[in-house]
Parts: C-alpha cells; sequence; structure tokens
C-alpha cells in the first residue's frame, strides 16, 4: 500500500505503536514500575493519551515548548521536564505551565535551584524538583550521592521549591552501578530525614532490564513506541515492532549496483548511533543506504541493485526519535489502511 | 548580544550573508559565469531576492515544495529543480508550477523523461530538462557523454519537453575530469544539431575553482551564503564569513573539564562532513563538542572547562544546511544588531 504515498514521508503504523505501548506497560506494571513515557519521540498528543490510557503515570518532555505543545488541548495533567531550566524568560513560562498542569523538573546545580527558586518564590503550589544524578553515562548530573543530599537540602530550603526525588539518564547496561548509587543516595537523603517519593530511570535500550533498578519508582522511555534499527541491533525488538518507516521512491538507477531514492538527510538524519549506513530497507538485506546528500540517499549492492525508477522502498531509521522531528506531518496507518495525515505539533520549536 | 536570545537559536547574521553573496557574485561576474544559487541552504524568499538583486540568473530548488514556497510570495521568476521529478502528483505540481514562473528540471533516465512528457504532453510552455551527467560523485546522472546524447535525443523527440542542456553534481577537486566530461557529451549532442544552452555545474568546496570548468556557464551553489565549518576546514572561507550560528547555554557544569549545553542533534544535527566533533565554539579552540543527544551537546576539554551554568557559547556548526532547516524560526541579526525573527518557509515540507 505505500505506492500511494507521495514520497519522502514518514509513516507511522498505529497498530504496531499501541501494541509497543501496551506491552511495556505489562511489563512494568508486573513490575510496580511505573511508567512515565518520553514524549520527544513521537511528539504527539494523541499518542500521549494512549499513552496515558494505558496506564502511563503522566509524560515526560525535554523542553518548556514541548510541553506546551503537548497540553494545548487539554487531557495531559502531569508532566516531568526533565531538564535543567535556565533562564528568566523560561522559568517564567514554566511557572505559568505549572499553573495549569503537574509539572515537575530536575537540576543538577544550584545555579539552577536557584533560578527555580526565584520564579516559584511566592508560588501557591511548590514546584516539585528531581535532583538529577550522574550514575556513569557523563552528561548531565551530581556526580556522588554526598551531593545530591546537598542539592536536596538546598531545594528543600527553598520557599517555592520541594525536593521530590531523584532522576537519572543511566549508562546502558550498568543496572547495577545504577542500583548501588540511586540506593545510596536514597538512604542518605533518607537519613537526613527527607522523602525520596520518585526515583525515575530510563532509556529505551534497557527497557526490558529496567526491573533491575529495583529502588527505581518510575521509568522514563521514548524510543519504545516506534522502535527502530538501533534497537533491533541491540535485541530490544524485531523489524516487525517497528512502527516508524519512511517510504522512498527510486529517483535514479545510475548502474548496475546503486540506486538513489528520495529520501535523504533532511528525512533519514545522519544520526548513526553506532551502526553502518544510513537505514535498514524493508525486505532487502542485501541493500546498504551507504550515503546521504540533503535529498538523496544511495543505495548500494555487492550484487545487481534490482531496483527500477519510480519503485517505492520502506526503510527503518536508525533513529526513530530524530526522523519524527523532520517533517512538518507525517502519515499514520493501521496496517494496510491508511488513517490520515497528523501534525507533529511540539516539533520545530525554537526552544 | 547574543545573551538575549532564548536558546537554543539559530541566528543568521544578515551582513556577512549578504557580503558573502556580493563576494560570489563578483567573482562569477568575473569569470561570465551565471551564478544561480540553491536555496535550500537558507530557505527565505528574503535573501533569495537578495541573490537576485545581486545578479543571479535564478534560483535552484530541489523540490517541488520547497519551490512552491519559495515563489508564493512573487518576485522569483527562474527556478532550476536539481531533481528527477517522479510520480504524476509531483510532476502535475510541476506543470501548475511552469505556468506561474520559468520552471526548469533535471532528468537522468528514459523513465524520468516519459514521466514528464505525459504531464507536459499538452503544454503550451514546453519544460526545459537538462540531462544530468554523472561526472564522477556517483550519485545521479547518466553515465557517460553518449548515454547524454541518447537522453538528449529522447528529450527533444517528446512534444511539451526541450532539451535545454546538461547539469552535474560534480566531485570536489576534479575540474578537470568534469570539464573534459562535460566538454565531450556539448560536442557529441551539437554534433547532432542539437544546441546546448546551459551547462550547470556547482558546489561550495569549489567553488574559488569554479571557473576551471571552463564549459559550464553557470554555477548552483548554496551553503556559501552562510558558510560552515565543513568550508572553514576546507580552506574556503574563514570564521568571520560564517553567517549562521547556534546560540546554546551551559545547563550543567559536571565536572571541571566538561560542560552540557541546551544545543543537541535536534539542532546541531548529526551531520559530520568528515570532521571530528559536532561543531566549532567561537573564542574556544580548546573545546570539543564530543557528544549529542536530541536536546544536549557535550562540551568537552583536556584543560579547565572554565564555564558556568548560563554562560552562552556561539558555534559554528559542521553543516549549516541541515541546521537552518531544524527549527521553524531562525534569528537575523545584523552584527550586534537584532533584526526580528523569521520563519524558515520552505523547511519541514513532506515532498
Amino acid at each position: 500500500m505505500h505506492e500511494n504515498f507521495n514520497t519522502p514521508c514518514v509513516v507511522v503504523d498505529l497498530d504496531i505503536a499501541e501494541a509497543n505501548i501496551t506491552r511495556f506497560q505489562a511489563y512494568c506494571d508486573s513490575h510496580n514500575l511505573k511508567l512515565r513515557p518520553h514524549i520527544k519521540t513521537h511528539k504527539l498528543p494523541d499518542l500521549a493519551q494512549f499513552q496515558l490510557k494505558s496506564g502511563a503515570v503522566g509524560i515526560t518532555c525535554q523542553k518548556i515548548s514541548e510541553t506546551e505543545a503537548m497540553i494545548a488541548n487539554g487531557g495531559i495533567s502531569d508532566v516531568l521536564i526533565t531538564y535543567n531550566i535556565i533562564g528568566e524568560a523560561k522559568t517564567q513560562r514554566l511557572r505559568t505551565l505549572s499553573e495549569r498542569v503537574n509539572v515537575s523538573v530536575v537540576a543538577d546545580s544550584s545555579a539552577v535551584v536557584r533560578g527555580l527558586g526565584e520564579a516559584f518564590a511566592d508560588a501557591e503550589k511548590p514546584l516539585a524538583i528531581l535532583v538529577e544524578c550522574n550514575t556513569g553515562a557523563n552528561r548531565c548530573g551530581v556526580s556522588s550521592p554526598a551531593a545530591a543530599l546537598e542539592l536536596a537540602l538546598e531545594i528543600s530550603q527553598r520557599s517555592g521549591l520541594r525536593f521530590a526525588g531523584l532522576m537519572t539518564y543511566p549508562p546502558v547496561g550498568a543496572a547495577e552501578e545504577v542500583q548501588a548509587w540511586l540506593g545510596a543516595a536514597k538512604e542518605l537523603i533518607e537519613g537526613h530525614g527527607m522523602a525520596v517519593s520518585i526515583i525515575s530511570s530510563g532509556g529505551s535500550p534497557d527497557m526490558w532490564q529496567a526491573h533491575k533498578v529495583a529502588v527505581a519508582t518510575e521509568y522514563r522511555i521514548g524510543t519504545y513506541v516506534y522502535n527502530d534499527r538501533s534497537l533491533v541491533a541491540r535485541g530490544v525488538c524485531d523489524w516487525n515492532d517497528c512502527a516508524l518507516t519512511v517510504i522512498a521512491t527510486v529517483v535514479s538507477v545510475p548502474s548496475s549496483n546503486h540506486a538513489v531514492i528520495d529520501a535523504g538527510s533532511k528525512v533519514l538524519t545522519s544520526d548513526l548511533l553506532g551502526l553502518d549506513g544510513h537505514g535498514h530497507v524493508l525486505g532487502r538485506v542485501d541493500l546498504k543506504i551507504d550515503q546521504l546528500s540533503e535529498e538523496h540517499g544511495r543505495l548500494w549492492s555487492d550484487d545487481d541493485i534490482d531496483l527500477s525508477v519510480g519503485d517505492t522502498v520502506r526503510i527503518i531509521p536508525n533513529h526513530a526519535c530524530v526522523v519524527a522531528n523532520m517533517l512538518d506531518h507525517i502519515e499514520l496507518v493501521r496496517g494496510n489502511s491508511r488513517v490520515g495525515s497528523t501534525a507533529v505539533v511540539a516539533r520545530g520549536q525554537v526552544w
């Protein structure tokens, strides 16, 4: 049926996406783990609603503007923004947001806590803050359980702010270390008389090992809704579980072993995630997408390319989250039935 | 002055962009080479107007939707779409476009020519087609001068179509080979009684060697308007010639030699273009942007990172064309003066 689409286009199979959501919700339920999906992957309010209806406790966003777009039409009342919100313009918008929905954020430094404290000093409803912990991924986060305690104390002493727990963006395959780190921090903070209500971990690559970080109370996860080539490569899912595909048309077959499609880096993006090539052409393990220009993708085969101008191919991208972010609209299907086109409302926002 | 922007944001200095346009126009004028800028880089009608006013003969687009967005407000009357337009939906939109402005396209196969021929069979104004030639870049293009002749004959025999010349997306640093290829094709085609009115080459990396392909009549170029880290690395321009920068805020300084900024792959993109790291932090040669997540960029230094939460940095990205495509709006400045915000109208289009 993908012959019916104008290309390049991003297509999401809602049946697959919903099955992915349901399956991981059941896993979390069976482990008494709360699920808080990250909408950075789909940026679609309807899918967020489905996630909530399926049992998610709220959503995760990465940006103020994303959050504003996601809650615009109602139905979403609990948002964790896993980002250090910096600067008065943003902390003021955060305050406005917090008057509409339950919003919590993270912080990993006094500077961030100070900024939030100034914006919420006279707020009726205090802002819930999780202390972000660097459990080994070396992105953001305080560097030790002692530093987590220190920041927790600082938060709890500020009017308008409320210490709500710990958050980490964990390294992959390190459940034991993450558990030890967060467990130590929890013990230390509770030892100082503060409740650690929420311990939030996450990540799609380790989704089926989420229960191994037993101290965690909730799990944040984005890519699982669509899955992608990187997660198939890690053995987390199968090609059949990939809900997002890019449909492209062969626009040139310049030689017997190469062809060119109308999907380039402005649709597939250049994200490699450690993989070789720029996506998997469904049904054609012999093909490699070996080169991208902005609007061209080159398919290469060691054998006969066996494609003609006008043929369409369906590609599972390396990284679904960035591909879903490239076009204003995506196509929705259920199996072979077209559902319609939808705007990716929370994309392209400036800040 | 970049402390005044909410981040992350993409900022274009119009003074620099206009100087870039003027400088290369002067180069082309001095070599009797027509200039046809590729708007894929900026996707802004106002900059296209400036390019035309400066002496460009028309613009280049890569997509139908880009062209529609660029001509919507008038003032642009000549567009070359350097793409094989495939499928009835697109060829019909092309026909509609051709009734509004002078539009020409490329083709590198009989299949493409047939499709265009069907859409334009009864057109009053025939569609001008350039035969795309593979002069060594191995993307699209017919594989030999003889194949170019064959396709030129096919075009000229179709009612509604007009053979207008040759087009190539050339390999970098291969002026001699490109000249030989195109020269042979021109001679062959002219030997069969057809005029080769236009020979179109292009590319920013070789922009100052454009005159070396003496047979070319016009040059297509996109990145030169903004320049970027990849072109500085090739010695084509200087940091001061880079008109597009990304301004980001330091959101975390988790260790003495690393910091995290609020620009990730959803602004900077993962395009490397052979470079190490994800951009150049102006004024800080010691810093490397060594890792991107979607909304986080990691700065790493072998020495003291010397940055605080809330500091802003200004980044020259690896590849300006893809960065300009990421956000709905960009900021325009002239030196230290803010001009305003503008919508990037031709971005995010589905096809």
